[in-house]
């Protein structure tokens, strides 16, 4: 008998009509032959509840963040519960299963806890035998016994951690969207969904900008080999509702180039000018930003043209901004610069594809598509399967759908 | 260093407000070199809400006992959460407990589960070393790790199981009245608050209808001896609050032949007509309600006169009365009726007291006080220590002031 994770986000689960309707795609797939585990989110909405909750209570203590794991864990834990219950409406055998009784061992770092020992024995024999395990997402327990959680889609990790340990066939991620799409529809009309992804190119995207999956998730499917299918919830059963799946990359067989056009605004551009031409200045730089923990992203150095000095630009996340400011300021007397320039104004949009290792003049087609359009380049990067660039905001829609026009992603 | 356990009920953390007026008494204990374990309910009200919510989800399926109390679980495990949160922003160390991660085992009955385990030693642990545990009230493990929860009064039960696992030299019930009353206040305006009550005294004073603790807490803390008070969470912090200790007989100093007068409208009398006037009888009558599972209270057999066919009168809860109705009248061949009557309009008052045992008269006293108002009595069931009579419903205020005052508990 095959093994089957679904999870349900928030919204899949909002009401207990909402509910119904996942419980009516558990019973089908049960139906069908499949040993069902399920993984529930919170109610929309209640997390935030419970996190403002959280801020009013600890408001004025020390340290709280172990406390509002156990507060934020009742979300899931309601979840479960009310999920169970309706599966047993619908005929089929249920139960629910809290992290710390389906063996979730994690970290202690309460809010952003790292699952690090998953074993699915007891989960497995249960739905093996034919009763259906709703589990609650986002959560899991310290080695000493104290409940954490996973941070902000921490419930889709837990739903691949799960299916890894269970050596599921699959794991559907229903959500709100009916898959991954080339962009953003949004901007793009013409954007359409993506049937297979690589996890590679699905961890780029995730980064880039597309809000669809996190990073962490992808990373662990990737590691653990476990293929992920993103579908939509809201599409009514016995409709078509493929959804994208995401797998390792000898599953493609689709030739493609370019497989997908993200963006962000979440990135903000720092200039240090007047830099002396001295080797070691780059290094002081970053030293000083690793040190106070931020993230660079992207950088340009610019060298120093007859006798002036050099400048340098690099990225930051746009909640890092002030932070990394004030780091470079408070490092001005070693690194030695003129002025420090922060710009918001910036957005970085990236094109992605399994086929750049193999085909070239992908930067050529890119950079030519957005010059056409009169978009000045800010900045680049690149790695295997993806070419980001930075340009002014005001672009940004502009240039997706040149991307995506310009590597015929409109078809 | 002396452990003591303080219970705070719902209306006690009913707001964040609440909870920090509670959090400065356990302040007040821990600052005076109490070692202390908090016991909290649901914030008010939010039970109720996830009763309301489990029957919506739970419409259908043939049995959601144990789900719904993992959902019901949730309502202390934010409070305790919640209320650690903010012992901390008053300084304490603190953390919560849940039922399964304090060692609370119980049966498997969901719903009405009955504490099997309870070992003390983490907890006691915990507290010694000076950090303030706050343990969900209501709420358990079974054996083999499901969660359970304890019925209706489930939070007091948890608090004096604690002070017993804890070996604690009290457990304060803090709750929205300031002690146990001779009688109901807003029937007598003389009722007073009681300063000490024995255990046996207060099991009859609450399973006769005073509500200001369950049965079933009070028989616990009788078996473990574990001195029990009951004060009010809302006098202000400083001034007296000496609520009522109930503690073993031998700590009552106080010469006292009546300590209280209780009611409750809550008993409906059935009476059985025509009844064969052989051996037997009543025992074809019990058995039935026996089978059925309904308990009886009061009983008075009437004898039959010259000829005439006996009657037997007895009292079931309210809930019961149809149950009990269909009962008798399905056995209507063995037992042999001429018909059946239910009165749902008749009262049962008692008069509770130690006294009795050495003193005679008190029935004396109480019927004589009944009938100088008028008043007749249906029924009567006496214990070692109570007298209840049944009377009609419409005269109940009247009999309860007659008796305090006859009794002297108006001084």
């Amino acid at each position: 008998m095959a093994r089957l994770v679904m999870k349900f986000g928030g919204t899949s689960v909002g009401t207990l009509d909402r509910m119904r309707a996942a419980a009516a795609r558990v019973k089908a797939e049960a139906d069908a032959g499949e040993s069902v585990a399920v993984v529930v989110s919170a109610m929309a909405g209640e997390t935030n509840r419970l996190v403002d909750l959280a801020a009013e209570a600890g408001a004025g203590a020390p340290e709280t963040r172990d406390e509002t794991d156990v507060l934020l864990a009742t979300g899931e834990q309601a979840s479960a519960a009310l999920f169970a219950m309706i599966l047993r409406g619908t005929g089929l055998k249920a139960r629910s299963w809290q992290g710390w009784q389906a063996g979730v061992q994690t970290t202690g770092a309460h809010g952003k806890a790292r699952i690090s020992d998953f074993d699915g024995a007891a989960l497995g024999a249960a739905i093996d035998s034919g009763e259906v395990a709703v589990l609650t997402g986002f959560q899991g327990m310290t080695e000493d016994g104290r409940v954490t959680t996973l941070g902000r889609g921490g419930s889709d990790l837990s739903a691949v951690a799960a299916a890894a340990a269970l050596k599921a066939g699959r794991c559907d991620i229903y959500t709100d969207v009916d898959g991954v799409y080339t962009t953003d529809p949004r901007i793009v009309k013409s954007a359409h969904r993506i049937d297979r992804i690589s996890f590679e190119e699905m961890l780029e995207l995730a980064s880039l900008g597309a809000k669809v999956l996190h990073t962490r998730s992808v990373e662990l499917a990737a590691a653990k080999r476990v293929p992920l299918r993103v579908l939509s919830s809201f599409v009514e059963l016995g409709n078509p509702n493929p959804g994208t799946l995401l797998c390792p990359e000898d599953q493609i067989m689709e030739e493609r180039i370019v497989t997908g056009v993200a963006y962000t605004r979440d990135e903000a551009k720092i200039t240090l000018l007047g830099l002396p031409e001295v080797p070691g200045t780059a290094a002081k730089v970053f030293a000083c930003l690793a040190e106070a923990d931020i993230n660079v992203d992207m950088i340009v150095q610019s060298p120093a043209r007859g006798g002036e000095h050099a400048n340098m630009v690099f990225t930051v996340s746009m909640g890092e901004v002030e932070r990394a400011k004030a780091a470079i300021i408070a490092a001005k007397e070693i690194i030695s610069f003129k002025d420090i320039v922060a710009d918001e104004d910036v957005s970085k949009v990236s094109v992605i594809g399994l086929g750049m290792r193999s085909h070239s003049g992908v930067a050529h087609t890119m950079f030519s598509a957005l010059a056409s359009k009169g978009i000045s380049i800010e900045a680049v990067s690149t790695s295997e399967i993806k070419i980001s660039v930075l340009i002014r905001s005001e672009y940004t829609e502009l240039a997706v759908r040149a991307l995506h026009t310009a590597f015929g992603l409109d078809a």
